[in-house]
């Protein structure tokens, strides 16, 4: 039968930490043990979502798991603007595939520490998300939990075949384009870790955040970037590849290049980054270029176009051609306002 | 901006605990705040899994949590059947719809103390089941967790609206049908927990399961009962309602009935009940009755099947007729093996 022995757990004989491979590293080690066999299944492992046929559309589904203590700190995320992020990051997976949302699925593990009126906060949240995004809520799985909350979310999205984005799609001499503003996720995830370090030394002390009010709403309640996806469809753009930016402009950057064999160029002077978050980085020591660079979170739209789409954009007041792509082998590069180049390194959100 | 105070979580000025609600309850209660709105949402929340139109067929999604220390216990169950098992329920859900499993997304959230040898374990597991439903892995998401295993599985399947079965369309005088037996699982559980207790106090004492093998392979190794997917499918058959036997007999077809706003009449000596599981029960100090009514994660199907299909069913070896619906508003009902009539109460797992 069932060949095993009663064991105290994690003694393994060979043991090899996560954190020697990291995320990625092991995300390659599981893929190439799967391949993927119903002829249903256009996409699997390695993009923002899996791709699925459906009738004459394509089914897009992509899942996130955020863990208490590790993607979020309730002592200074409202639970109602953690029901909505948990949408809105879900929703950038779908519009990273140029698709649609149409319906998500919630589940929660629940340790007895939160009361059916903390639960229906965080419902909020992720009604107000679901409204704001047009998806539906269709089902889920509510459970308890040893310690923390854990929330999961599914969702489904749809597109064409024509309209799909893939990572792998760039080519030598696309434009790379990013969306809004780089990094001040990240800058506001430290205004509001030094205030809880205040708070938790005088709990008088209530948060000073009205000078950091863009910033850490950055950093608490992102948006999917779906307006976006609405009018590269009505300027018939269709991007070479895209990506969102949850880890951060080198890293995902560099997962285009990777996927699509390319190398890429990107400018410093370029890059876009907001006064305040630019600021705020200068007050903490922090080097801004390098906060826009490796700073995650900010669930901008990082995309290639080809040259000739080039003018249907070049004006849009929320799109900044950064860089161009280039031949496979050259890397990721920066040029610096002085014109200097250096290689990009990629340091992304390190969870493990 | 955004007007909140810092709070070190959980001083509610009104508390109600989620045990007072039970996961049903607090699942009606979000349920009200939705709506669908979206056209491709054929059915929301409420069922085995959600339905989405997807050309001239229906997809079906579906999620699961499993959450270390409220589902599972590590000291003994193996990882490869923790993974196994993790993707079999997730199937099991699309059976419940009388639908083909196609496509599935694993998460986890890992505390440090797993190694990525213990995740390549967890992934044969994955790995082995995904080649038996003839599913295909593709995607997921892999992050650290602040204690303990958190595995989210969704997954994606496929039927037409002719062939699906929902919860909701059992009709007075339909047979209730059970497939394999019930309550081993739960028996099975009983003996690790026994087993656990006597390694606990000495650690050179392995296991003695070779007697317990079938039912303790119920617990560990469940399988999701495709085979009478298509079976059913071969025999021209559309059950009128279906679910899946997670909860137990009791809460599952309490279910149905709710759903269908129906009534159900049992009968204890057609309930199927494994030699071994009645036995051990016994051993237990259980009632075996109780055991088979209650006992959840058999993951067998419960549906109903119209008069007509009576005779194409009836010498199916592992198909048991076991009752019959009555009409709305009579309760589910047990005649016992002396005649008489009691009412079943469900008790299933509740895990807050």
């Amino acid at each position: 039968m069932m060949d095993y022995v009663f064991d105290s757990m994690g003694e393994d004989i060979i043991r090899t930490e996560i954190s020697e491979l990291g995320e990625f590293g092991l995300i390659n080690e599981i893929r190439k043990d799967f391949k993927t066999t119903n002829s249903s299944t256009v996409m699997g492992i390695g993009d923002d979502a899996a791709v699925v046929e459906c009738g004459d559309q394509l089914s897009l589904l992509s899942t996130d798991m955020l863990m208490e203590g590790v993607h979020f700190d309730l002592s200074y995320v409202p639970l109602m603007h953690l029901g909505y992020k948990a949408i809105a990051v879900n929703v950038s997976d779908i519009a990273a595939m140029n698709g649609i949302p149409q319906q998500v699925t919630v589940s929660l593990g629940l340790s007895n520490r939160f009361s059916v009126e903390a639960i229906k906060e965080l419902y909020k949240g992720i009604s107000a998300a679901c409204e704001a995004y047009k998806v539906d809520l269709v089902g889920g799985d509510t459970t308890s939990s040893g310690a923390g909350l854990a929330i999961s979310i599914s969702v489904l999205g749809i597109t064409t075949a024509s309209q799909i984005s893939y990572r792998n799609g760039a080519k030598k001499s696309d434009i790379i384009c990013a969306t809004g503003d780089l990094g001040a996720a990240f800058v506001g995830l430290q205004v509001l870790e030094r205030e809880k370090q205040v708070y938790l030394e005088n709990q008088e002390m209530q948060p000073q955040l009205d000078q950091y009010e863009y910033i850490v709403g950055r950093q608490l309640k992102p948006k999917a970037r779906m307006d976006i996806i609405h009018e590269l469809r009505e300027l018939n753009i269709v991007p070479t590849s895209m990506i969102d930016l949850s880890d951060g402009l080198a890293s995902d950057l560099k997962h285009i290049c990777f996927e699509s064999k390319c190398g890429a160029v990107i400018y410093e002077d370029k890059l876009p980054i907001d006064k305040g978050t630019y600021d705020t980085a200068v007050e903490f020591g922090l080097d801004p270029i390098t906060c826009s660079l490796n700073g995650g979170e900010d669930y901008e739209l990082l995309f290639t176009i080809a040259q000739k789409d080039h003018d249907k954009l070049e004006k849009h007041p929320d799109v900044h051609f950064i860089g161009y792509i280039d031949e496979a082998g050259t890397g990721v590069n920066l040029v610096t306002k002085n014109g200097n180049t250096v290689e990009v390194k990629a340091q992304g959100w390190v969870h493990f």
